[in-house]
């Protein structure tokens, strides 16, 4: 996936690497392999492809309950008004998710992560957001660090306090932001557990102008930020994340060229979800062509959740890429490598370069687009994570 | 999955199964287990829940080579044309199946069946029909009876002879079943290796008149049939199919009313599939409120196939027939237990009763509408095949 080979995929034929530490060496063709190199210890691996580590940069892997029963509810004919009124939707997450303890949400997180993982995840990204109370918002983070302790993948947390409005608060937005949001993001950054700062900017969530004061506090902390944008609505939100040099603008089904051009100028990574476009049978596609046009890179993610995207399988996020999105193989591997190392602000990830962290993927496959064409299989023999299985 | 429980899904809360060789000897509430059991060895399985074994009643699972290639060639805006220039295509998979010896195709669809059998698998359908010639159909039929003896599943042969027109028989599709269709079909069935007749009924494919001949033929040896039918367009064929008394009629995006009447009165099973529906990016749902109206027990299956549906998740078949045809948990399940056995013309199999073959999956989840819900995820705990691990 280096662009810096002039080859689809910057595929490297009977290729060979070199490994030293947690990191990588040396990548070329073993014809070309250093001398100094010969003495090592090689391990054949038989033809097979190797990739970057995969990597997800937008989850919401850690909650409380699942939402099967809604499903079913809603698949049985229940209007939005029945499911409501029967406890449904994001806030029963938020109560299942409050009555959770620390170890209950890292018990039920590790079954996901670990389907990520056995298809060859090395980096996820988890975002808070179904505590919107101090205490919960809190545990939800300090879980996903627990987690990074108990497998040997890297997490990356975002603080995802604006992620719906909590009951108490209904028709005031502000005062939550005042009250909870902002002053949990900074007990949560005082205490090391934030990597970065997201928010839901929709007609049903926070308005351009509340997260832009998300953003402000984000900022004061040092704190990258990115968005949950134009996913059911256009409210310029792709923009506003723009103009606060946003890591990524999230969804972007409903973008329009304005947003397209603000985000390629910043230097925002699109990261698109095709596994909630699926579930909510959406059918405005992101803008694609506008997006490949202005080179704005694109990175695809599960947006694992229980409401919108139940998906622990970022396999099936690659062909969902280019079946519904129409992404080439070659993008769609990208957008889980390379370009979504981008999306979390990594330098060291998503390419096999020497210097890069030696997280790889080892596939059961003769070319990189039988892991977008086949639906449901995991031809993965093995991975390293910075260099140990 | 029992219909004469009075539960939803036939569930039994706190339930016990008693197994005796590879049959169900009796299945009920605990509470309620009949005093001459109470000497058996029991298993405490923890509460999990248990299913019939998982039934995928159409695949075309063993064939030569892939089309990764010509997936990527299309998503880089490769016309039809080009691809068929480029020998693309169906009759590239008839080319590469052709090429290939029966250890080969055994081989190559191993894994295709592991991941099948991973999810709780314990009966597949495998059709013939990437040969076109009598050699390769015969040999496809011979690797589908090889694998049933490689693998602890059950596993039902169908002759697809009438699946494409080969090259050499182009403008002449009678005389291709005449000289190689029907000799094949007389000749695999002398070796014993047709459980069912298959046809594909489109304009693309073969007319209802040359089908009823195929159809003819089978009747003639005792065989049941089944076609696929309306799935590009309207041409009757569920409807011919009804009128044989099929076992099923498969894919029917296209039917209409007439055939969802000549179905119900047959006793068709209307087999959806909805993996070729999601990777053709097909946007007319088969006539689910009908079918239900009428009765016609609905199955579900991967349609596991190299060009329109190279899926391998019956699980994902399920959450599928849920989000893309709205069909409700229970009816996705029963589509691929209690109607699957149907469609395969199985009477001891897809139900949880006294006489039933012990094909079991026994799953770690609280409710069985988890199984739909959940995408990408396999929450198998352990199968038994008639009652062994
Ligand atoms: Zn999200
Ligand atoms: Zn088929």
């Amino acid at each position: 996936m280096d662009p810096a080979r002039d080859a689809p995929y910057g595929l490297i034929a009977a290729g060979a690497l070199v490994l030293e530490g947690e990191r990588i060496a040396w990548a070329g063709p073993e014809a070309a392999l250093p001398d100094r190199f010969a003495p090592l210890v090689a391990e054949d691996l038989g033809g097979r492809l190797v990739t970057p580590g995969l990597i997800d940069p937008h989850t919401h892997l850690i909650f409380g309950g699942d939402r099967a029963a809604e499903f079913e509810l809603r698949l049985n004919g229940a209007s939005y008004e029945e499911v409501a009124r029967r406890g449904g939707g994001i806030l029963s997450t938020v109560r299942a998710t409050r009555a959770a303890d620390l170890d209950q949400l890292v018990a039920s997180a590790l079954p996901r992560l670990d389907a990520l993982i056995a298809e060859g995840l090395t980096t996820v990204e988890i975002k808070s957001g179904y505590g919107l109370d101090r205490d919960t918002e809190l545990r939800l983070l300090r879980a996903a660090r627990r987690i990074a302790e108990l497998r040997p993948v890297r997490v990356l947390t975002s603080f995802l306090g604006a992620h719906a409005l909590p009951p108490d608060y209904a028709g005031r937005a502000d005062a939550y932001l005042d009250e909870v949001c902002i002053p949990t993001l900074r007990a949560a950054q005082a205490e090391g557990l934030v990597d970065a700062v997201d928010g839901f900017c929709e007609t049903i969530a926070f308005s351009p102008a509340q997260i832009a004061r998300v953003f402000d506090a984000a900022c004061a902390l040092g704190l990258p930020v990115k968005l949950h944008a134009e996913q059911l609505s256009n409210l310029g939100g792709a923009a506003l994340a723009a103009r606060y040099g946003a890591l990524s603008a999230d969804h972007i089904e409903y973008l329009d060229p304005a947003g397209v051009t603000a985000m390629a100028a910043a230097g925002t990574v699109a990261t698109l979800l095709p596994g909630a476009f699926y579930t909510l049978r959406e059918t405005r596609v992101p803008p694609i062509a506008a997006l490949r046009a202005q080179g704005v890179p694109m990175a695809l993610a599960t947006d694992c959740n229980p409401g919108t995207s139940p998906l622990t399988s970022l396999l099936l996020t690659l062909n969902m890429g280019c079946t519904l999105f129409r992404l080439t193989p070659e993008e769609a591997l990208a957008g889980i490598t390379r370009h979504a190392a981008r999306a979390l602000g990594l330098q060291d990830s998503g390419v096999i370069a020497p210097g890069m962290r030696a997280d790889l993927a080892i596939w059961d496959v003769a070319t990189p687009a039988e892991l977008a064409y086949r639906i449901g299989f995991n031809p993965l023999h093995k991975r390293l994570f910075g260099g140990r299985t």
